[in-house]
């Protein structure tokens, strides 16, 4: 079995915590690549992206958040975006953002990075569009916060499967 | 760089057509395990599931979706429920359900299985609900068709990073 792919989904962790390394572009844009092979329903691809490691943009940012201090801390910042004009079902839109924020998520991992998953800046999407000078009906969906991990110490837990599923048939 | 993570997210592919092989309880359960470990805000876990393998059941989901071939056609099918009682933002909620079956279908990938991601179901899920005994508050998200791939010659296309690249700030 290949392992590496279920070690990765059991041993990420929400990486809060960076080094002062830089995240280079091309990296960035790897993350993103993985972030596009996720399915999306009648593969409409309805997600967009900006990348932001400008400090200054940075700043302005880390003001809509309680969780400013970690897009401080972030060299680099994905914000993730659906697209209304590609879009066709909320739920499922939705949806194919999550799994591909996830396949992000897991691609830090691949490349030896860390990210978190922003939501609670979503409750200022629209200070979060005028400050990247989007336009208003772009919906923002998440910022992903991405440096180079500072510890590996973190540890979570989850319910196990036992209590999660409802039933056999 | 551990490129198995990579090479699982841009080389799976929806499996449609399954050999006969059965698919054992225990590969169905790592599976949820892993939609399991995906992040979800919070740490709310709002997923619930429900593993069908049984004929008849499958014979009458089958009836409830356009795609009713493929569920006749998989050994096992899974479907992904949210729990309203565990929900708290119906947008991340649908994000976090997006996450975990991502990792579901990458486990798959990580089984030698293959899945397929069915969404068109939800237009009957209530009488999906009622097929599978679930009380009606239950919100079904989706139902993956899992077995062992009949072939992999499935192709794909996706949009290039420049053209879903926003900006670079």
């Amino acid at each position: 079995m290949p392992s590496a792919i279920l070690d990765a989904i059991y041993c990420r962790r929400s990486i809060r915590e960076y080094t002062a390394e830089d995240v280079p572009p091309d990296q960035l844009h790897e993350i993103i690549r993985a972030g596009c092979w996720a399915p999306s329903g009648l593969n409409n691809q309805p997600w967009r992206f900006v990348v932001i490691r400008d400090a200054a943009v940075r700043r302005r940012l880390a003001d809509q958040t309680h969780y400013g201090h970690i897009i401080l801390a972030a060299p680099a910042l994905i914000a993730v975006y659906l697209d209304p004009a590609a879009m066709y079902n909320d739920v499922k839109d939705h949806q194919a953002a999550g799994a591909c924020i996830q396949n992000m998520l897991l691609a830090t991992e691949a490349l030896g990075l860390g990210a978190v998953w922003l939501g609670q800046i979503l409750q200022n999407k629209d200070q979060v569009n005028t400050i990247l000078d989007l336009p208003p009906h772009l919906d923002l969906m998440a910022v992903l916060a991405v440096g180079h991990p500072k510890h590996r110490n973190q540890t979570s837990q989850r319910k196990t499967v036992e209590e999660l599923l409802l039933k056999e048939l």
